[in-house]
């Protein structure tokens, strides 16, 4: 394995290696539950670790590649699903007591296309009660950490999974994502998270924030990785009711064709305001950096953005207090203090409800009115970096917010509009914590958004980096 | 013009004689002006008969035409759109007092589209107020009336639509279907009316009655027609939030195929339930006739269908409220009685709205997965044919019901799943009513759904019929 640094072993690299015979799914597999054993009572990242199984199925995929009988990129790659995803015999706790014994008979989609592709399931990884709440950490079984800062928190509500793969605990990782449930913690872990188009991949057997706004993607360490496992996961399920019946295109395809020429928008209003100053700077570069490669930067403004955020939460915490209702009512007590908070806060009425969808539809249209005259839209991922755990208020701009506000500024709006982001790290502050920017594009091109952020990446290569723990 | 009776007159028909030089846009206009001045007095279809401009129109096409111009199947052909089509410099009511006097400066994106397609523009056509409501006559403009039956109602909301292709005064016109509004009037008319895909035709300058379950699509006298009207007009549209970015595919290319083999799956519970005994046996013959040609009928159980519909009438009544509550509190006695009375009945609760999606959610889950096996389901489009004008309550089945559950019993869960849906004529009864079949189909598989009606209704020929005025 010599030169495989774990801690940074990417899929297109593992793969390589895979299928080279300088690796095997066993070796693989055997190192990162060392690394699990070593790093994750300080990350807590898992809340289970299936390794007997993981081991079953890492000899079988050992066979098979030994045999000539490669499923593709993934086949021996080892992942961990968020705690929302169902598995088939493996316990689904969605970060919640209530469901801390729930076992659930089969797969949901990703996870059973993920398995066909022949990766090995690690374990199930730490989430926000419910995916509900970002900032906040997990009541029923303990706050995840920050690799790059033990005392920060790793963002929400994919909070497991951005740790696992900052901390090399897993090649892969799924997430969720409402209101920016995996970019922001890629952004804040230094990863990469994908929020594909809403519609693309299937949601079915995922445990429900809000049927409206969540999305299914990865979390990976580079952007052809994001490729690869969108690759597996895309395309149109019966079984999810919100799933688009729209032809899939090979996501790696186009990702090595340089953005020479490229119409990158930059809504200066909103998305560049409140910015911590390292933020800030590093958007900055990393704008110069995109513009060196030959995109060509254009302006755009973008009305109506905080309305439609508004919306997001308004519909979330109207359809989360539906699917809770009976739950909460028979026994609150096994909710943590914010949900229960959360679900027994005053309803949205239908107004409210009404007229923040109507924001979010504006708020759509200028999206992709804007996207006719640009290919993608750069912004900050997240406003700020890593906050502290435990602090529920930050400094944004010239006054505080609320954590949950801060974190969601600049990735809700992609929620509200559906539209494809993705989180790509941008470099560090002094004290050593990393920067995200948000590409977002079209609807279902996916592929537009994967190749300027793996331009970016390539250039500047912010992924070879590993916290030290 | 020998023979070419405009009463049965289709666009493909015209667009071969006008292509043949048989015949002109300016006199195809002009006959179709002399019957809207014959016969819409008494039908009463058209709020507003935009003669002049048409002519204009019609001059270019003829010279176009006679240049060798041709712009495709729809140049010079005479269309009108329901009045919730924004037309510029045309007044678009809504059949809406409080919108009586509202001149659009732009035209919406279909009215565009088919008016680049080459279409005569006759003029707007009649609905229920802000075509909310698929039973009640319009309080400001006077009713339309079927032109089977002059003292029934052509159906609802597109009634003018309906009535207008039945009667001759268009070739062919624009619906918009929230509950059943182009395959009500389609059915009740003895016309055709496409619901296509969510997504697939822009809303964006179409009055809207609800942002979440309208859908724009046309209505025609054969299935023929309805392709080519859809291939005109379907499309992305980055002004529509609800527009899916997805390909169009020429959905005239199989309709000739023929549906031997193909897969029909009849959901004998609810829709074929509290049928009027003469639908109930037109569509018996139907089936029998798919059957004939070829098809494999498979019975299909479908739960929870009623549970979506009124999910449906749940959200567009909240959405109704909110679109119309600035109005309402300020002109309160400018909505006819009937639209005044639902939009100031009680707003249903979050927790209602949200179960009520719920359910839309998993019909669409069974319909769906039910079209997995089977390609498309038939049903009947409406249970009893055209009730009389003024009449509340039918007999359906053992019991009465309001005319307005009546109607969109069966066309309201496909707005429910957003999957495609055509009503085509499929018998009349005794007393000389029309009957509607109505086919569904896969998302964005309005293909597959046109050849089956396409194939029954070439060998049923029931579209060659017209009623007597």
């Amino acid at each position: 394995m010599s030169d495989l640094d774990l801690g940074k072993l990417t899929i297109s690299r593992a793969a390589r290696a895979l299928r080279a015979g300088e690796l095997s799914p066993l070796e693989l597999l055997g190192a990162t539950l060392r690394r699990i054993e070593e790093l994750d009572p300080r990350v807590n990242a898992y809340l289970t670790v299936t390794a007997e199984r993981a081991r079953e199925d890492a000899k079988r995929a050992t066979d098979e590649l030994a045999a000539g009988r490669a499923r593709g990129p993934l086949h021996g790659i080892p992942i961990a699903h968020k705690d929302l995803y169902e598995t088939a015999g493996i316990r689904t706790t969605g970060g919640a007591k209530l469901h801390a014994s729930h076992v659930p008979a089969a797969d949901c989609t990703v996870a059973r296309k993920l398995r066909e592709a022949g990766t090995i399931l690690l374990g199930k990884l730490n989430t926000h009660e419910y995916a509900y709440g970002v900032t906040t950490n997990n009541p029923h079984f303990g706050p995840t950490r920050n690799p790059w800062d033990l005392e920060r928190i790793p963002g929400g509500s994919s909070g497991g999974s951005g740790a696992a793969i900052a901390a090399g605990l897993a090649t892969a990782a799924t997430g969720t994502d409402t209101g920016g449930s995996i970019r922001i913690p890629a952004s804040l872990c230094g990863v990469v998270g994908l929020k594909p188009s809403y519609g693309r991949v299937s949601k079915a057997g995922v445990l429900p924030l809000s049927y409206a706004f969540d999305h299914a993607g990865p979390l990976t360490r580079t952007v052809e990785d994001a490729a690869i496992v969108l690759n597996a996961i895309a395309g149109y399920d019966p079984a999810d009711p919100t799933s688009v019946r729209t032809p899939v295109a090979d996501a790696t395809a186009s990702l090595a064709d340089g953005i020479r020429g490229l119409r990158i928008g930059v809504p200066r209003g909103y998305f560049f305001e409140r910015l911590e100053d390292e933020v800030a700077a590093a958007l900055e570069r990393a704008l110069a950096e995109l513009a060196r490669q030959g995109a060509e930067l254009r302006d755009v403004e973008i009305p109506g953005v905080a309305q439609a955020v508004g919306g997001v939460f308004n519909f979330v915490l109207a359809e989360a207090q539906e699917i809770h209702a009976a739950s909460l009512a028979s026994h609150p007590g096994d909710f943590g203090a914010d949900l229960q908070a959360l679900l027994s806060s005053p309803t949205p009425d239908a107004a409210a409800l009404m007229s923040g969808l109507r924001a979010g539809d504006r708020l759509t249209a200028a999206l992709r009115g804007a996207l006719e005259s640009v290919d993608v839209l750069v912004t900050p991922t997240t406003p700020i970096t890593a906050p502290r755990i435990g602090e529920e208020s930050v400094r944004m701009g010239s006054a505080d917010a609320p954590v949950i506000m801060a974190m969601i500024r600049c990735t809700a709006p992609f929620n509200a509009t559906r539209l494809p982001a993705l989180s790509v790290p941008c470099g560090f502050t002094r004290a050593g914590l990393p920067v995200g920017m948000q590409i977002a594009g079209r609807p279902f091109d996916e592929a537009t958004v994967l190749r300027v952020g793996h331009a970016y990446e390539q250039a500047t290569e912010w992924h070879l980096r590993s916290p030290e723990l």
